[in-house]
């Protein structure tokens, strides 16, 4: 192949590629048909697997780490590409969590019956083939591929290209273990090439794969909605906001605005805008901000609030805007409950949101206006997370309002059909 | 305008197509927040309008029906477009039990607690804008803006270009009615142009457009899917299919396959495709082929089938593909249920299909196996529609398998979102 084109390198993927999905398509339809019990039994051993192989993926790791410090990659993406024993271990118990879930495939949704006898049924279907794409993140290899096996769908998984061994590793204990459980083995499987044409040819092969599931930075999830020729599970950004509302108790509304924030601050429910209502702000903003300062955090606030709290940069119109994923937090001062809904829906991502009050009738308000796929009262943004819904694992939260919206976990993944039972009705 | 370039042209529709596309969404935000009780009323007000304008409903269908004569569409298209004082009223009618529907919005559909005392509560909510592209059938006009409302979604209507003058006056009863009620004249709009440009600037609006409906040929469909950069429910043809399994009851069988076929051959649940197994093909094909023929129906079978029945066309591979919409029946003899299930799932359009027989254990296994939006053991595949699920009105039966699968209701025309209620819990 060295000597190839790159028409003819182009096209070699585009085979490659369409020859996985055609092999996904053909495994999803043979586990939709599977028994719970096999699926089960598959990520169990699985989990086995990975615990079995530990040192073997634990040298596949090291040749990636190897390619990510030569290619200069930053401390950070290097911490979330590292597999130690103890990160294996935990990657072994996740797969053993989510086989232990519900299986959500089979189960009715819904039933009724209809004036001329017909018994209908709403019941629950997989997907069928689910593309994940996403970063230099071993472990989302292991939780995504058991997510959506769980729920009866085949996987095509495309990681960053630095974490190509550690993640065909990791695939190889699915796949063995889908083969022990007599299930097809092609029901996960990874895109083998570091070659990024790879991720257009997965997006244009809407023959084969049902949804695509992008989870990343803004530049790959625009990349993945301009180009993809399926449904996509739109995982944009966290522009999560706290409103502490004039109602608010000062205890909670300090020890929400310190957790939402703080936390940890690279999740997407982690709060990035903090907005004050005036009539508390003098009393309450001063204490809030001395919590997130002493805790690290860096405030941008308006005039109103830099009034208040003289250790703070000016917040730009950008900067309500911006998700920072750090220790860094825009703070407003705003003039009631109908600003701060405003602001919430014009700046914010539709993700998480939430309101500290004692103010019932403030809250309701807050909780119907704002369009947001989880809208919380006196609780933490941080509590966006599919395992703190009681979902157990989630493949991400989707800001999209199709299909699924918030947590997207293994009944998520799941589509439905309408089972109708008659006795030999026509229609007249 | 007369002398504009088609560039400029092109530029100044799409100009107007953004401007309703930022008008509906203001309206959306709007009506999401509305008193249902003010929905019902805009919705009871503009039937009672639909009533007084009658006669100007029919005047402007006859200047849409001057146009498509001179353009010289088919007889069949003439009378979908054609609008008569008995039809106005079945409009009218069908508005009203739209009114009438249980409003969607707001309905908590699951609700859990969590150990740290979370309450969690799934609510639906409208999808925001609600694009409808369509033939031109100046019902579809009304009933699919009634549904979207019904739903709190703003509609922008974009039917077929012959019906331009009907679908005005119809849009203007609703927005008239939305404007007596309170609530913004802007949640119905539709697209004053017969250019084509407008839908591709329609499909190309992802800002302020949340997901488009396509309903029409497969030409249209087709260019949706491929310029769509927003969600689009799928509403692909109904290839349906009707199998007579070898335990099969004979009546039901005879009823079944002709109801199936014959009651009305152009909606999407019609049969066309008869799959007999070769078990009772002999005993049964010859009656019921004799009752199709008898009804007007064409039969085009495979080599066994026409054995049995020497009045038939022989079927080609295209047959097997094709949705006839027309009295025309594909026939084939199949070696049993394996072969049916793959017959229909490699050949059909996953939209509805029916299983005939008195065996349980058969049934059963068709109705798991058959990847298709509804199926119906025992039943006419004509009952696939909103109205006999007990949904109320649909704005079609979606095939693919993201959000709304099968009928698309005012249920299905809405999103959910989370509502997080605490205490001041902050996530350890």
């Amino acid at each position: 192949m060295e000597d190839a084109t790159p028409d003819a390198a182009a096209a070699a993927i585009e085979t490659e590629v369409r020859a996985i999905g055609r092999r996904a398509k053909a495994a999803a339809h043979a586990l939709s048909l599977a028994d719970p019990a096999a699926k089960t039994q598959a990520l169990h051993r699985a989990a086995a697997l990975v615990r079995e192989r530990s040192a073997d993926i634990r040298a596949a790791n090291e040749r990636d780490m190897e390619f990510a410090r030569a290619k200069g990659l930053s401390e950070a993406m290097l911490d979330r590409l590292l597999l130690t024993a103890e990160r294996i271990e935990s990657v072994a118990a996740a797969v053993e969590a989510t086989a232990d879930l519900p299986d959500p495939v089979g189960v009715v949704t819904d039933a009724w019956d209809r004036p001329n006898g017909l018994k209908i049924e709403r019941v629950r279907t997989p997907l069928g083939v689910v593309g994940v794409i996403y970063e230099s993140r071993p472990n989302v290899t292991a939780d995504a591929g058991a997510l959506c096996l769980k729920a009866g769908n085949a996987a095509i998984l495309r990681g960053g290209s630095e974490s190509l061994n550690s993640s065909a590793a990791l695939v190889a204990c699915l796949s063995d273990a889908l083969q022990e459980a007599g299930l097809p083995a092609d029901a996960v499987q990874m895109i083998p090439t570091r070659d990024r044409a790879a991720v257009g040819a997965l997006l244009r092969m809407s023959d084969w794969v049902d949804v695509i599931v992008p989870r990343g930075g803004k530049s790959l999830i625009e990349r993945v909605q301009r180009e993809a020729r399926m449904p996509v599970f739109a995982h944009l950004e966290g522009l999560c906001h706290v409103y502490l509302h004039e109602g608010a108790d000062p205890r909670k509304a300090r020890e929400i605005a310190l957790n939402a924030k703080m936390r940890r601050t690279g999740v997407c429910g982690a709060a990035e805008t903090l907005l004050v209502d005036r009539a508390i702000a003098g009393d309450l903003l001063p204490a809030v901000a001395a919590d997130l300062i002493a805790a690290g955090c860096e405030l941008r606030g308006d005039a109103a609030a830099r009034a208040l709290v003289p250790d703070m940069q000016a917040a730009s119109e950008q900067d309500w805007f911006t998700e920072y994923l750090a220790p860094i937090l825009s703070v407003r001062v705003v003039d009631g409950l109908s600003q701060a809904i405003e602001h919430v829906n014009h700046y914010g991502s539709h993700h998480t949101d939430s309101i500290v009050t004692e103010d019932a009738t403030a809250a309701e308000a807050f909780l119907k206006q704002v369009d947001s796929a989880i809208v919380i009262h006196n609780a933490s943004t941080q509590f966006a997370d599919g395992g703190e819904f009681g979902m157990g694992a989630e493949i991400g939260i989707s800001t999209g309002r199709m299909h699924a919206r918030g947590p997207v976990g293994a009944e998520q993944l799941c589509s439905f059909k309408y089972r109708v039972r008659g006795a030999g009705q026509t229609r007249p």
